[in-house]
Formats: C-alpha cells, structure tokens, sequence
C-alpha cells in the first residue's frame, strides 16, 4: 500500500532541522515534517515564578499558536479573539510536559526557559513536529546558558532526549507520521511523545470514529517507536553538525 | 499493599449514581467516586448549531467546570477571571469526545444535547467520574427525546455505553482509581475511557516524573479495562433500576 | 386563596438546612426552599487583602453563581461568555452586605471568609435562600475558627444572625416566598433582608409593572419580617442540631 | 441640626435640569444635584432587538458610566480593564426599570429608547440624578420621535413621570439628598424612584453599619416622597419652559 | 470659496476653552473647537509607575474617550464590548506623546499626571481639540503640584506650549480645522502637534483616496502652522485669563 | 559618516523578496530589511463583510503581529493577555489604509482579501517592511484571483504600487530606513508610504525628544522619497521573477 506521497506505512516525511534560524533567542530551530513547518525558539531568563522560588529549580514551560493563514482557509487571531482556544491550550502543556520529562530541574538551576512553537506552515503533525523541533531549541539554550556560565559547566540538565510522532489507523493499516489529508481520513489518531532511550512521556490516543481495540492499540504503539528512534537519530545528527 | 483508604490496588472507590437528581434537566446524575462528587446534567434542544445544519446529524458536546470550594483551598472562579483555563478546556473537550465515541448522531437527528459536568467536590478524578456519569445523564436524556418524539421510537442513537477510570503506578505498583493524594504521588498517571464492548476511546497517559516503559503501559492497561468493565456494569444497574 | 403549591399566601416553601454537605470547606450548607436548592461555602483564611492590612479588621465577602442547567432551559456559562453579568454581580453584593452587616470585623481580627453560594437548582428565591444558608455555613466557619485557635476563645464576631425572604403582590395579594411561576406574575416584587432580632439590613423593593403604593408597601414589609422570623428559628434549629 | 453645605435635613441640592445640552441627541439633559453633573442622553432607534421583534412593543434601557476623574480621586476606565463592574451593572438595571415603570411600550410601538447617563463630576446621589435627568431626555426624545411620526400623534407612551432620591440616618436624623461627605457618614442609606403621582418603583434601602428598624424605615420613606414631590415639580417646570 | 459654515479656507472655528470646569481634578479645561467638545482633566499623583521608579524622572499619559452619543448615531460602550478600540489607542498614544513633548520629566521630578479626554460632543477635530485643550488642563495640575510643593517652586517641567489642529484638501483646496462633514470628503487629511514655537512634534498626514504630493503636503503645513500659532494664542490669553 | 553596519546616511539594508513561501495563502512574501523578516501573506475570499454587501466594491484589510521572540527579549503573546495592544492596532490600521491606497475596489468586485503580516524577527522597521511586502502578497493573490476567474482578466484592481520605509534624525544627519540600535537613538523618526508613482499615502513623524522644524522635516521627506523609488524598483524585479 502506497500513501498519496509515495511513503509507506513506516516512513517519515522529509524532516529538516534548521537551527539558529532566529538570532535573537538563546536557542531557535526552524522544524519541518513534509510541508509543516514550526519555528521554535528558547527564552533563557535567569530567575523563576515566584511561586518556584527559593527551591534551588528550574522552569520549563511552552506555547504553542499557530498563523491565521497557516492552514487552507485563513483563521481568526486568537489574540483578537480575546481568548486562547482550547486546543491551543492542550497542545501548549502537551509541549511543555514533553520538555520536563527529559530536564532535571535541580541541574537547571531557578532559571527559566520559555520555548515558542509558532506554526509558519501547518500540514498535519504541529504538535509533534513542534515537540520534537522545541527539544532542539531547548538543547541549544542549554548550551547558551552554560557558556555564560547562568548554568555550571558541570551541570547536566538535559537528562535525555525527547521526540514525538503521530499514528493512526487508515483504511485498517497502521501509518507514521500523518499529513493532514491522511489525518482527517483516521479512524483512530495517537500521539506519541518519547525519550531517546525510548521510553514514554506520553502517549494520547483518540478514537475519531471507531472505538479501537488492545491489537490496534499495540499496533499504533510499535510503529510510532519506531518513528521516535528514527526522529532521535535525526536530532542527534542536526545537533552534532 | 494497602491503600489508605483500605482499597487493593485493583479496587475502585464507592461508586454511586443518583439519578433524575436534577428536576430541570432532560437527563441528570450526581455521580460519586469515593468523595469526588460530579453534577452531570444533559440538556436536549432541537435544532444543531448553524455549522451543522442541513446535514441531517445531531450534535453531542460537553463543558466541565469546578466550583471553587469543590477542592481543598479556594480557586478563583473562571467567570471572574475572565477565562477558561487550559485543564477545563482540555477536560471539556476529552468528555464532548468520549460521549460522541458511542453516538450514532444521524440516529440523533438534527438535535443537540449539551452535558454539563460540574464539580462539587473533588477528590481525584473528575474527569473519569465526569465521563462515567455524563453517561447516565446522556442515556436520560434520549429516552426524553425518544418519549417526547423527538426522535423516533426505533432509532438507536447510543451504539454502546462508556465508561472512564484513571491508573496510575505508585511506589512501582500499578493502581486502580487513583484518589487525590494518589494522584499527587504517581510517577506515571493515565486516563482510560473505554466502551461497554471493551474498546478504547481514549488513552491519555502521561509520565509525570520518569518516562515509562512498554511493560508498565501494557499493566497499566489491563487494569484500566477491569475497572471499566466494572463501571460498565453499575452503569447498567444504575439504567435499571 | 390557595397557591399552586398548595400553601398559603403566609406559608414558606419547606426548607431545609444540610450542613457541611461539602467536606473540603470550613462551613458549609446545601440549604434547599422548595426546589430552590443553593450549596453555600464558607472558606476562611488568615489574614486580609492589601488594602485592609494593618488594621485589626476582617473581610467577609460572597460570590453568588447559577448552574447552566440550574433554571428550566439552559444559560451560558459565564465563564465562557469571559464576563461577570450584571444580575450575578448584584446578588454577589447582596448577599456580602447582608453577611457583614451581622459581623464584627474587629472580633473577627485580621482574617478573610469567602463565601460562594452557587445555586444547583433554581426555582424562585435563589437570592434569599442564598442569604439564609450562608449564614449557617458563615457560622460553622468562625466555630472552625475558633476551634484552631485562629479567632480567641471569647471573641464573637458574629453580632446577630441573617435571613432574607421574597415577598410579592400576586392579583392583589401579599405572598410570601415566591417560586418561580409565581415571581413571574408579580406586579411587585421585594427581597428583604433582616436581623435575627428583626431588624432590617436590607430592603429592595420593585415594581415589576404597576408601581406599588404606601399601604402596599407596608403589608409586604408585615409579610417578610413575618418570614425572616420563621427562617431565624429554623437557622437556630439547624446550628443547635 | 445644619448641614455642612447649611442645608435643613428636609432640604434638596440646588437642582437644574440643562435640556438639550447635546446637539446630537434625540433627547438631552445636563443634570445637577448640587456638584454632581450627569450628562444624560437619549437615543431614539425604530425597531427593537430581536428577542423583542414581532411583539408590537417597544424598549427601553439605560446604561450609566462615570468618567475616571469625576471622583475626588481618579479610577480605572471600565473600557481599559475590559469589564464592566457590578456598581456600573446595578445601577445601569435601576435606571432602565425606573425608566420603564412609566413607559407604556404598546404606545411606544417597536421602538428603543436608548438612555445614556455619564457622570461628569460625581458628589454624592449620581444615580438619583440620573433617573430624575434621564426622564427629561426621555420626554423629549418622546416629542421628537412624535415630531417625526415614528410615534403616532396620539400615543402616550409616557404614562407618568418618574424622579429619585436619597435619604439617609446620620447621627440619628434622617436626611434628604445626600452629598458624598453625608453618604459616607450615613449609617442607613436609601435611593427611591418614585411617580408623578407619589407612587414607587423602587426601594432600596441598605444598612451600611448597625441595622435600622421599623420605624426608622417610615420615616426614611416620609422624607423621600417628600423629595420626589419637589423634584417632580422642578422637572415640569423644566419641560414647560 | 465659502465653507459651509461661512468660514474662509484657512479660519478656525470658534474656540473656547473653559478652565477649571471639574471641581474635582488638579487641572480641567471644557476645550470646544466649534461643536466639537472636550473635557480634559488632569490627575496629579506623586510616585511614578514601578518600571520608572527612582530614576528622577516623571510621568506623564493621556486616555482618550468619546461618549456613546458624543456621535450622530450611538456606538458601543468599549466597557461593554470589553476592549478598547484600535483608534481610540491610537489617539491616546497621540495625545501623550504631545504632552511629552513639552515635557521635562526631570524637571516634573517623580510625580505622575493623567490627563483624561473625554469627548462630550463630536463634530470632527477630537483629536486636535483634545491635545489643545489637555495642555491647558496640563499646565494648570503642573501650577497646582508648585503650590503644594510637590514641584520646586524654580522647577520648570513645561519646556513649551503644545497645540494642534487637522488640515485637509477638499475639492483640491487646502482647508484649517476641519468640521465632521468636511472631514468625510476629505481626500487627504492630515493632523499637526505643533509647539508654541512653532516646531513640530507630530504631523501625520494619510491619504484617504487619492494620493497627495510633495506641493499639496507644503501646503498643508504652511496652513496647519497657521493655525497652531492661532491655537497658541488663545491658549496663552486663557491661562492668562 | 559611517553607520554601524557600514551603511551611508542614504542607503536601504540589504532588501530581500521570498515569493511563495507559504503554499497554503493565495498570496506570500516572507520580506526582510537587513535582520527584519516578516511573513506576509493573503487570504483572498469571495463576497465582503455584511456592511459592504450589495455595493459592487471589494474590501483589503490587514493584520499586523509579533512573535513573542521576534525581540531581543521575549514579550507576552496579545493572545495571553486577552487584548490586541495600542502598537498593534495603529500598525495593523496603517498597513491596510496603505494598501487601500492604491486598490480600485471597485475593479476588485465584492471580494475580500486580508493579509497577515507576522514578524519573525524584528530589528527596527518591522512596519515599512510589512507594508512593502504586503504588496507583493496582495500582487500575487490579485494574479491569483484573476487566473480563478473571481476577477475579470480586464479588471486591473491594482492603480499602483505601495512601498515604505523610515527615516530619521540621529546625531543631527537625516538616516534612512533605521536599524533597531538607530531608531532607539533617533530625535525623530519618520515613516513615510509612497506609491511606485512618487505619491505619498502616508506621512507619520514624531519627535521621540526634541521637536523637529520645518527644514529637518524637508530633508527627511527628500530622503525617504529617495528610499521608496529604490523599494519600488526591487518590487518590480520580484514581481517580474
């Protein structure tokens, strides 16, 4: 079975690590997964929320928003809005839970690190494109921070790595990494956010339409594994370069 | 290993469904699940929002809120602050899309039913006692429906019933309903919601300090379904009696 | 003259005080008139907002709020509306005026009572019943006080107790109480607000349609103290138990 | 017993209705109680909201604000804080019922009245006054409307006049028309809307520190209907002129 | 050619302003240009906003507002929609950047003055008349800060006066102060800040159809110009008055 | 004189056009002057807004917007703080008055196009260069309009070219098109939207501390004049790649 692009069922779509593509943040990566295209940046400040402070922790956190004109038919800015929607809100803590999973907070430091995910392009795939994008930002702001020693050159707080893909299920068969024509064809639609060591942070699985049952489920499960090694493999190299 | 409550580890808490408690309602339930209590109201209205109409299918959604004393200090109300916050929009949506995961909404006919789920007191999982008795007040209310002719006496519009349970692992152990001082000390909390057959609507597990592994998500898993099945089984006592 | 209900035009609805309903608050009661049902909640905290400090003095206050699916066909919620309406905030101020007219804020010391009475059934009189059950849940929450030695052993900041009754003309005669279908079809319609030893913290009085003379004005005014007194034995009553 | 400002306790501010002060307005009125000016302002529109439509009625509402700076110290714009507050919200709801208590909206025929009452300079009794100026607005916004046959020739909308006051108990003595320094000082303080004809629409009276009586209620009332008489006197001369 | 109100080309409508019209404020001028009028206040506090504190140096802002019915036709209450609209910003911003511009905020030392304008009555030119009329309410609160001693009685915190006026070309003539009629047919229009000594402090011209060019745009100046110095006259007789 | 990157008093930043960014707008330029880049794109719908219907004339309009990031230190999203700030507005205005400027709406037919201008990175000049790339946006999304048949291949909706830039006094010397290091020490500073044609659309100067006279003003429009032809002519080149 071939997909509308050409892929087969385990394949990613071309992924592209653009880093430092923003000169004004401590760290910023210009993700795509095919035609989604998410620019992250990292805000290093030194200090924490007062309600963290004097702990002797760190603070990572996350937003996520998208252009108006990111998708097929233009939307209104939230900001005109007045109001975050709900599935902005979903996606930004889904995004920050995935970044403390792989920091130690202590090693951190009561420093802050705010990442933006900002979708330029959407296509399928934000949110894990922006995770996997915002840990590379993230890598990138550590280093900053240790280099103007706001961190001791001892300090390890990134304790691993961390990448996300989605699944689902289409005409029966279990596919990667969704676009977006693929994704509003799923029955069932997982989200699958892992460490380097492949280990899970989290896992989200929504029946659209069919219930699915446990085969499906382990099914989706393997796949998107497979998905994250590859898409830790492709961090390590984007990094190191 | 004892639970403080004197639970096993594979025991839900006191489960209750008071049914018709709400007299304004077209379908009601205060549901408990040990001291979690939840106010679950369903509201029919003929008609479906503008975006819907003319295509023949009903609409399904739901919206959950918390009074600001339901937990152990004060919260501030939404209203005041102007906003919704991220976890009730995210709690809101998980609900709206646990209930239309066993809709048939062509059977529904062009008629929208609104649940609302508000916390009266809160002890750890609301979302799961949320969906489990947003359920009962749901079924209320189609057979409003079916008895008011709203919708014809033959459709079936509820393809199956659903039920939802949180897990958790504790100190390494796996374990069923998590109450609120639970909750606090998981490592790894998930939310299950499943349907009366077995099938999963939602998985949503999250690694709260260390990732997790297959083997734990897998155990996590099964018990999650034993405490749905049980669910399952009091719903239907509960539309019995 | 016989009301729908069945009661004289003298008679309160049955009324029912359910204290500490909630097990999270430091007082509370779910007071029920007729099938007006109100769960108020009292949360007491140490000390006093900024422009109150320093002072010696305490703070009382009352945030009043209504289910969606509390009345006959469903509202917005307020919360997503991102706006306090006009009625809510007005039955807010009521309800905190009547409550600190009957509180010795010096006796009370530098300590804050929130009170939040959030209406799960409306049927006419959510405003008095409000008034009246809070007085309850206000009353357990100093006992709670004094009891963990926040408020002396000697002090007593409560001064008098507080109830609140609806009266109106229906087809020309004085009614107390009013429910729903009722208030309706008032031509006046007046909420008062009086002491245990019968005096008066408030009085508002409106004419719906017709306005309302002297003599009018004065049976209305026979007609509340008369319930308000009812109400004060009933609170003893309740608080006794 | 004089007044600061040397009036007698039975005495009203110097009162002076200026009509047509806006060039705008279909009706127009710079009040003055004393030092308070409220600058009222009637805008006539044919047809009604829609929930109105159809009904062969007409409507009526009024919205009050203060400007930041009418205050002896200056206040936040409601405008910039994105909220409208509950004082704003409750006495906006008293001048629209005042106002429709003596409008027959049969007569009025589907038409609105939109009443603006802004206070310029605030010293005590702004809403009194702005019932009381916002009438003379409303009167002739009535005339024009009649003038330009939106109103038949015939019709009487207005089915009365309608005027408040304040009055309140300092150091033991009823008073009338409270300036801000008497305001502050009163221990119970009242605001009527009263007729033409000497007949309510509005009590409402509120013990700010110790509660008052029975007696202490009549008199209030006495006194009050005595100030409404006056000032329905001074707004026909007004109308006249 | 005649304007329709009988003005030359280059003639300012007639201009009053009335000072000390709010008892309240530390400064006040009721400015009119024509119908257009405003109320301009000015609050004096000492301190400065936290981001400004112990530098030595002022603060000085602006608010600018138009009343419902300041217009031929009612608007909106920005309170009600909850958020301020973009050109009611825009001239705020104006008006405050003016006043800095005659501004020595070491010389006002940490003292903080607001000046509110509020559109009373709207007939083209707020924005001019606001800024002309806001100096007057500027220079007074700055005469009262010197006699209350929160100046130095040798400080001189106004460096110049600051005045302004809208100038247009209508049928391919350039035209002074602009009424609302003319400024609808205006094909450019164009607003000048000009000091007392006839610099500019901002000139902000906008083509509304046809874009104008350099001779029209000089000419423009030399008459908007003109008329600041005009404007400049008469503000020094009435703070001389 | 030398400016800090090496630029004359005369000379543009490197001026760079990226046609087609974005594949999903019917029209897009990611611009950038030196380090500014902002992404222009524009969303072109059939039919108008309620209040242009049934006149046979199109609408353009335009938003402006800034990444949290796009500055040296990061800034809240309007988004999370629920308002659309004063900056915003009077930039998001100022881009669609410009591109109204040189659109024949009639020509355009009841069509609307919007465009969003999102700076991701700012470095002084974010508006000048979101208007000049704007236009090439509009350019395209008029081509792609008339290749769908929305617009008539005759219709020429676009009467001319739109381009901007900023100048500024620093150290006494006329400055075009300012870095953000310039602009922070400019006297004044100057935008200025001309049309390919030479025409000005916009003029906006503002003395940020010393008001500037009539001779600086002439100098800095020659200079600005002189940096639009230059725009105008690198437009031209992109458009014709």
């Amino acid at each position: 079975m071939i997909r509308t692009d050409g892929r087969t069922a385990d394949q990613l779509r071309p992924v592209a690590f653009d880093r430092g593509w923003s000169k004004q943040a401590e760290g910023s990566c210009l993700v795509s997964f095919g035609d989604t295209k998410v620019l992250c940046t990292a805000s290093f400040t030194p200090g924490v929320p007062r309600w963290l402070t004097g702990q002797g922790k760190g603070w990572v956190t996350a937003e996520y928003s998208m252009l108006p004109r990111a998708t097929n038919s233009r939307s209104d800015r939230e900001s005109i809005k007045g109001r975050v929607g709900g599935r902005t809100h979903e996606i930004s803590r889904l995004i920050g839970r995935s970044l403390r999973g792989v920091i130690d907070t202590k090693a951190l430091g009561e420093n802050t690190i705010v990442i933006d995910c900002d979708v330029l392009q959407a296509d399928g795939g934000t949110r894990t494109a922006a995770v996997t994008g915002a840990y590379i930002a993230l890598a990138d702001a550590v280093e900053w921070a240790r280099g103007k020693k706001h961190i001791p050159a001892k300090a390890t707080p990134l304790t691993d790595s961390v990448a996300a893909v989605s699944v689902g299920i289409i005409g029966g068969v279990p596919m990667l990494d969704l676009a977006y024509v693929e994704d509003v064809g799923a029955g069932t639609d997982m989200n699958v956010v892992a460490t380097g060591s492949g280990k899970f942070i989290e896992v989200q699985g929504t029946a659209e339409g069919v219930p699915f049952d446990r085969t499906e489920l382990d099914s989706l499960l393997d796949l998107a594994l497979a998905g994250t090694t590859e898409l830790t493999r492709l961090q390590r190299e984007a990094l190191e370069s």
